[in-house]
């Protein structure tokens, strides 16, 4: 089977040799000439434009998008769907907003192309050698390309969820849940931190994920991370996001439901990554003024 | 080696099975004539007094406690330790809060008892296939029963985390991430549950179990949840709790540590135990104050 790859960065280089050994003929694009120079060196065919790409591959084509979300995003669909026709699948791998996906389904749906959304965990190591996919489509595009999920994804590591948009919006709320979870990780270890006693924190790492409770794949995270720098000296608490945890919350506001800790979550990055807020200045000031309490003064 | 072990609940019971699985000599108590009659048709010596336990041990004296934490694990250490002297280990494999431990280990000491606290997870199976223990415990103790906890855990999955005491307060961190991470996985599938698409919850757990950066024993315990009634349609969202968080949220404050997503998932549970609240009632009374907003009447 001839799969079209565009987007050679972490996930797609990876992805792309994924494919190879699972005996697909991928035929690769990307804008930097590099990327293209090292993928013909595994032996994987390229292409120097999305329209030398797309008019490469026979019909049905299958393209495999797996490009940064947002304008890149938009930008590549616009490109290619100029030369696809109809029966032709387009999928989409990256994070994707779910409501940019379900519009960008229904402008595809008006030209006869099947578009798929698969929201992808696991990292580079998982695009390598075993992905998660989580994809939402019409039963008879998931039909035609079920095969390459499962060839992809691990072991019981893809899942047809449900309509267009169902996979990137799965794929973000995990990324919520992942949020939380390693706040709540996080947390433990701030209170070990400031406690009496005196932890090990890789061996804490290690026993937490062998019998108990809360052994996971991010406390195996956790064990290397410390296992390389023991309190983790070597880095700034400043905690950056890439967009599907706020997504994640703007969906709880959308659809009225409760989910504290994933925004509290969500906010502890944001306060993060200030060295001074205008909050804690208003409290300061605050106090000042009914209890006459000392503020901290700025420093010029 | 001889052991003697107090409490044959669901965990105790389980674990005299394990001691002896791997060959030691267990004598068991319990309150209840039927948990020894019943560890005696496992082949398992049973002592029907705590005195009787502790008199037919030879010296140095080993005894595991797995009784509930607070009053029962106090009375049961003032019974157990009159027939107790110099240089015997008394391990406590309870829920203890970590400050009742320091002290019980301080007045302990006094009479030359060696107290070890061992933190326990891993549940019912794994007290009988192999638990993961956390354990605090002066060194000259800890080594004399190191092979014990060897033993009794699953591989990797023991560990000597510090001074007396500190085995009980990791286990209750251990716990207090446990309530944080349970909540985002479960406000995770709130929100899937409010969305517009229509998941197969047990399907998302398989797939979040496969390959995804949220793979974790939890998630693997909600593919079972879900595989027996697919939208938990016959439990009530009541979030109980053991004390376990409450002592980490209070170590937080203790400590002044940030820990907002454990100390929200401690007050969700809280929530989810009151069919209407206090303060909801306040927030209504002051929308129709301020504003004339309707409130909903409580029903006589």
């Amino acid at each position: 089977m001839q799969i079209g790859l565009i987007g050679l960065g972490k996930m797609g280089y990876n992805l792309a040799l994924n494919m190879k050994d699972h005996g697909y003929d991928v035929i690769a694009n990307d804008v930097s000439a590099e990327a293209l120079q090292a993928i013909r060196g595994e032996g994987i065919e390229t292409a120097d434009s999305i329209q030398m790409l797309a008019e490469k591959l026979p019909s049905p084509k299958i393209i495999w998008m797996m490009v940064p979300a947002g304008e890149i995003t938009e930008h590549v669909i616009q490109q290619v769907s100029a030369h696809m026709s109809e029966g032709d699948i387009l999928i989409d791998g990256g994070n994707s907003n779910y409501k940019e996906t379900i519009r960008r389904g229904q402008e595809l749906k008006e030209k006869g192309i099947y578009f798929v959304d698969c929201g992808t965990s696991g990292g580079t190591e998982g695009a390598r050698n075993g992905i998660c996919t989580m994809i939402g489509a019409e039963p008879e595009a998931f039909a035609a390309v079920e095969k390459l999920f499962r060839d992809l994804s691990v072991e019981n590591g893809y899942l047809h969820a449900g309509k267009p948009g169902s996979g990137h919006f799965l794929k973000m709320v995990h990324n919520g849940v992942e949020y939380g979870m390693m706040q709540s990780i996080a947390e433990g270890f701030e209170i070990l931190d400031k406690s009496d006693f005196d932890y090990d924190y890789k061996e804490v790492s290690r026993v937490w994920n062998n019998g108990s409770v809360i052994r996971s794949w991010l406390m195996e995270l956790m064990e290397n991370a410390f296992s390389k720098d023991p309190e983790l000296a070597g880095i700034r608490g400043v905690m950056n996001s890439s967009g599907e945890g706020k997504w994640t919350v703007e969906a709880a506001l959308d659809f009225q439901a409760s989910a504290p800790v994933i925004a509290m979550s969500l906010f502890m990055r944001y306060r993060s990554q200030e060295n001074d807020t205008f909050h804690g200045k208003v409290v300061s000031a605050l106090r000042n003024e009914f209890g006459g309490h000392a503020v901290v003064k700025s420093e010029e």
